[in-house]
């Protein structure tokens, strides 16, 4: 509703030594990864080789209840998956199962494939057939494909990944495996956590290692393939090292949840770094420092703590909003902020105040709210963003608003500035980010930023003469 | 809820002359087909070449509603399908869409492939992945394996009936033809029609195009491929004629609506006459005539007008009782053909009642019929069926219970007369019944009667190590 | 949908010798009087004295479901209500279920009081408050009100039908008694049944007897007040025999289910004698005799019993069409009967047809199915209608359209015929109709077609200033 | 789901010069009440004196679509509810909307009449009945028995308040008025807004009147009637300074929103006064300041701020568990609180840390954030609340676990301590409680603390011999 940009999705596995309710497990890691992706979800389970799963449009609330969990059953194994995406069919929804000629395979994908537009055209030609738009059915193929002449899946999946490009953490389970694979660049995070009942976990972030109470054990690596069997756990690592490090440094900026640490390095201390560097590249007389909810809260933290100016609380958010939330009609538009945000007035009054968030996407947002604040009496509104702005497509799985439509691509910072209505306006440097997280193997990908990508980016489509369009029937 | 026998599906395709809601038509007609399959639906709309397809679990008043006609949209083609399955797995909803080298293809199918396990193998060892355990998805493989070496999708399906067996009317859809296809043997009806503005039709029944005000123009024939494109209406009939003819006479007995004509001949003509070969099989001296609602009425007042005893109305059906029907407990089980049954008193008391059903499946509830008859104080029941006792399966896309459950199976007419508790008991005779309806071009297929079938029956299917379910989630 | 007439309501209760699943019980009962109101329905169950009440707007599949049922919980009586009504507002459920000086009573009211306004106005001006527009809350107040003086329920019942006018066949619940009462009139029906258990049931149709396996008692007789507690049941007859009995006569030619018995006289019989009736007074030449399903199909069946033409099956209606069926635009709008009423063409073809149906409201949806059989070949259709033209308001639970849409308000019989594009029309006469059914006790109220009622009709409501309205949220 | 206590109700009334779609207006501001009743809501619409309402169980988002809204059409007065209650019948939805001698009523309350068993049997005694176990009903009845012979709606109220004891703040409507009313003590807050085109808003608290874009103008007062009709707003002040104020205090420790002022004072200064005053009365050596989220968090930052100790974010709520949520079985129980919220270890390890939280009710969350914190390598937990332990029925609208169930009442502050496994735990004082929010008028309620309360409390109602009980059917 607002102006934002979209993470892609969010995956989980879980292995047990025994069969138990590891669809409840799953339910409720997706829980804990519903920010990642808050279009559609599913849950596979594998009961004994037979896999088992449910999936639809909606919230991780809105799609399981008791009686699906129950019908789920119990098994030894289960993949769950949240997804955003900007089409909601319900055939795009993960995970995805398939059957193929060594018995079904279930994938729960998180990434981008960038030359996906050339693989499929390839397996067509070899009579392939597809029923959704989503990456996920196109790495099937590769990997059944593979699997015709190689003697394991594991060995089928290190042979796809010499053909796919792009960015894909995910989560295969075949009938007695359940393996977990990054790609080369670890562009999108997956980690590795265990309980001391031998259950081992795979998921996007740790915080759904905590929801559960395992212990994050640590990160798959860019490239790596680590392989859960009845005879425990290996690691396949001929496609790691062989391609730069490029992690989305908006994971840390905005996408993963404050708790989860990825690739070593805490998400809230990111971004309380990001706020401290805020303050070192654009200081400012002030008297409060106050965040935009929910993720602008930290970097205002660190730039207060910094600065040594007071932190407030200035904005609080309407908890109550969501998906079935009716908008304004047009002639009642300009309250929308005012519905989703309230200035609290106390720590705003006749005051200087830095406002902090994590980026300013078309601006009418932010607008917005620099109106509130002047309206509850603030004397100075300087805005801090906590990363640079982005002028550039990502092909890697996140979804940001075109060109056209980014205020940065069209103004310059004292332009926007003057559009929200501030008295200065602060990014924090490309420089800057690239410091906010000391991670333990990979560099970042800045490409939104930037437009220097860590592989090459993908031709464009040629143009269908017939397609079939999967309809958005929430 | 009772026992009884069940259809596989009902199929639908239009074409107008130009672009309009032909979703509406699609769902005004899946009515007239939801006799045909209670499990799941789905309509898919091509619109210049786009297809976009809704289907779910669940009738036609619960799949669609306004909101999702309007997202469907406009087109000048519409694919329908009403499916009644053993499964109620989402996946398996058809029209299935798919997208293969040439574009996007939909198919709706009613049938079942006989030698499907062993083509399924085939294509796996070829590389495909199967979402589902629906046969519509294998003939999508098989047409788009064909399609890649045929000039047209026409020539690519003529190729692929090469390998099919089994039952299969169908239509398909591609991005600029609509295709009606009948396997040689015609096992499952499909009948074309048209309107004065050009509009085509296919339809499993005949009742579908008088929903739509369209006139019956003739059937497909048992083998034939008829393409409809922007060129009119041609047929490829080299298939025609290369097997034995062999219509499901159920399709007269029981599955078909009685306003339909199949193949040239009325169903309630059929059933009529069905009634008048009883009564020349099986006379008996009686005050009054029943039927079973609703099958069994036709034949009820064929054979009161053949025997000259008064037809009556001796139960009435409630017409309430659906899909959400809350069974009574263990505790209260007796009662349940008395909520859905009630006798009429009036037509019954102190009469000898000949009553007239289609079928025998486990005798339960006949044997609870006839106790509500003799309570209501008929002096004597004299029970008729129109179709001589099932006990062989079939293979053709009829679910048949397994034969340890069928009666016929277990019990000599007698025996069944008297667990039943009637005073004489009448089956059909299998000369009987395939006198019933005069067809243009088809024999019947009485494989259930006979266990003699027109074509061979499939191998037991290997069991898989392992397997994919598709849950049941109603 | 189609132009018809509709019923008010159906009540039900139940009293079971020791607690058990009474909410069961009245779910199925209420499955048989679902056609007597499909508005909404309702469920009270009494557990020692405490009662608990379900209800809401919609059809009992609707409304109810397993987790329900559990949550009303086990009793030893409980009321069951179905209702059509003009406003569908979730208020005006019924059963009522309210708490007064002697604590709660519940209330499942079939019928219409006429004097409700001025009874009404006479509690607002001594303190009342009106929570819903539903007549069964002023019977409340009037059996409350008597209830401060009088020493028994059943005696302030008693009381409270000096003032009551109109039409009312309830049952009532206390914490220890279940009482069921018919005005003196006898208007609406009300029937007891009993099970071999010691079990007590009053509906307003025998039909809902059977599907619980009691047998029918007898009639509540008009002015009775019957009384229900742990000493048996015992009679209250001083408001017998005070007034003139007038059943509705619509009760048996269109209300009721044909495998009823009311005030002693099968209604499935009154109908056929109707249609006997009919033809005796208007024969006439035809090849077959033909039902408008489902409420005409008795009374065809009479004629041609009396007439000696074949019976025949004309016409089919579409038995999956219900409440959230999508009617067909206004451009599409001639299909809609097509949609709902197939003709059998091979019944009609070429034959001069009798139809037969119960009512003729509007006019329109006769015309549509006239054209229907025209062209589906019929040589000649003469349309016999079961009762007489109706032309005035009913003030006693019918709700029939204005008079400015009755089409016999507007026209005389010969143009009403050619109107709707018959050969010849002929309705049953006022004297017949009165021949169809012999009951007990009960003379007819033929009001709807003399405008002579049994009693004074109420004066027209005084506007209101202000009002307050239920609003339509299905 | 956490052990928590519980508001009643938030009210609200709007009332526009000229008519427009005040629902949408209610709508909105019901979301901002959403915190204060969780249960059910609604709406009521005044369209020229004609009142529509809509009310179910659920929160706003559940109840309310776009076409309900649209249902409710426009108007010139609406009034919206949230409501807590113990029982989520549906009849128990307000505004509550009635018909009496003068017209129809609506009425939306946030309160707990004290003595409503005695005037509740008085009622009866008269004749009433009860169709709802809400104090709003009585109330109705009370004003309606009053209008009998007052000339007008607000000196009805004002003569009911006469008889009226406990908490009532409400908004009534009558055809053409709307009037807000707060009892004499002023338990609950009630304030008026107003924006520049002349609409007046009544509400529970400024958030609601942030959200529309008004600016709040004043409270009503304790015991003060204001009538808005069409010659603008007046104000009956007869039972204003007749008792002794008596605000609740939990509305600044709990209740309220942050951003909400309530009778002058800011709640989120309040909150932060809480926390200075908690560091005064129980200082300790710490390196971190964390609250519990999301109440605990201002008193947390006020006590972080007084100390010099550093603020951080300690814990992190899961934001997407909700009303449908699947709780963990028993044997997972543990589970919960982990799944509800996560330690941010990064803030916790190797630390010192001060928890604030708002309240303990039964100790068992507290016990297991403790633990997290623990596991998370926290040195020292040091715990604040920022109220005194209460021990004491609330009488006034306040849902509080019986006392059996209250921590403080079985243990003492060491035992307490020991048993949440804390190194120290400090209650905010009564004398601290007092001093944390100055406001205009009100002197605060703090009998859940002291057993001392504004006027006397209930006598225990008479048990009932029967009753009725409106089911609990989420």
């Amino acid at each position: 509703m607002f102006d934002s940009i979209h993470e892609e999705c969010g995956v989980f596995g879980i292995r047990t030594p025994e069969k138990r309710r590891v669809a409840s497990s799953a339910y409720y890691a997706l829980y804990a990864l519903q920010h990642r992706g808050q279009e559609s979800c599913g849950i596979a389970v594998n009961n004994n080789g037979i896999i088992r799963c449910y999936s639809d449009v909606g919230l991780v609330p809105d799609v399981f209840n008791e009686r699906i969990l129950n019908e789920l059953g119990e098994g030894t194994m289960a993949l769950g998956h949240t997804r955003y995406s900007g089409s909601s069919a319900r055939a795009n929804c993960q995970p995805l199962v398939v059957r193929h000629v060594k018995g079904p395979m279930a994938i729960a994908h998180n990434g981008a494939i960038s030359n996906a537009s050339k693989l499929k055209r390839e397996l067509e030609l070899n009579g392939a057939i597809f029923h959704t738009t989503s990456d996920a059915e196109l790495i099937s193929y590769m990997i059944t494909a593979a699997r015709l002449t190689e003697p394991s899946i594991e060995q089928a999946i290190e042979k796809a990944m010499h053909s796919l490009e792009g960015a894909y953490s995910m989560v295969i389970m075949s009938p007695r495996k359940m393996i977990a694979v990054r790609d080369p660049n670890g562009f999108r995070p997956l980690c590795i956590g265990k309980k001391d009942d031998g259950t081992v976990i795979f998921a996007s972030e740790t915080c759904a290692l905590n929801t559960l109470g395992a212990k994050w054990e640590r990160d798959v690596e860019p490239g790596e393939i680590i392989v859960l069997d009845e005879n425990g756990m290996h690691s396949i690592t001929t496609h790691c090292n062989t391609k730069e490090h490029g992690l989305c440094v908006f994971e840390f900026v905005y996408f993963a949840r404050p708790d989860s640490v990825v690739d070593g390095a805490s998400v809230h201390a990111a971004r309380m770094k990001a706020g401290e560097l805020l303050w070192k590249e654009h200081p400012v007389e002030a008297d409060v420092v106050i965040g935009v909810p929910d993720s602008g809260l930290d970097a205002a933290l660190g730039l207060a703590h910094a600065s040594g100016i007071p932190y407030g609380v200035g904005l609080i958010k309407n908890r109550y909003i969501g998906r079935t939330f009716i908008q304004p009609t047009q002639g009642e538009r300009e309250d929308l902020v005012r519905i989703k945000l309230n200035v609290l007035g106390e720590t705003i009054k006749d005051k200087r105040v830095i406002m902090v968030d994590d980026s300013i996407v078309r601006g009418t947002t932010s607008a917005n709210i620099v109106k509130l604040l002047r309206a509850a009496g603030a004397k100075e509104v300087h805005m801090r963003i906590s990363c640079p702005p982005f002028v550039n497509p990502c092909y890697f799985g996140t979804d940001i608003d075109s060109k056209d439509k980014l205020i940065a691509c069209r103004l310059t910072i004292p332009e926007i500035a003057k559009q929200i209505g501030v008295d200065s306006l602060g990014y924090l440097s490309l420089e800057g980010v690239k410091q906010i997280a000391k991670t333990d193997k990979c560099k970042f990908c800045t490409g939104c930023f930037t437009g220097e990508y860590p592989i090459p980016t993908p031709e464009p489509a040629l143009p269908d003469r017939y397609n079939f369009e999967l309809p958005d029937l929430r």
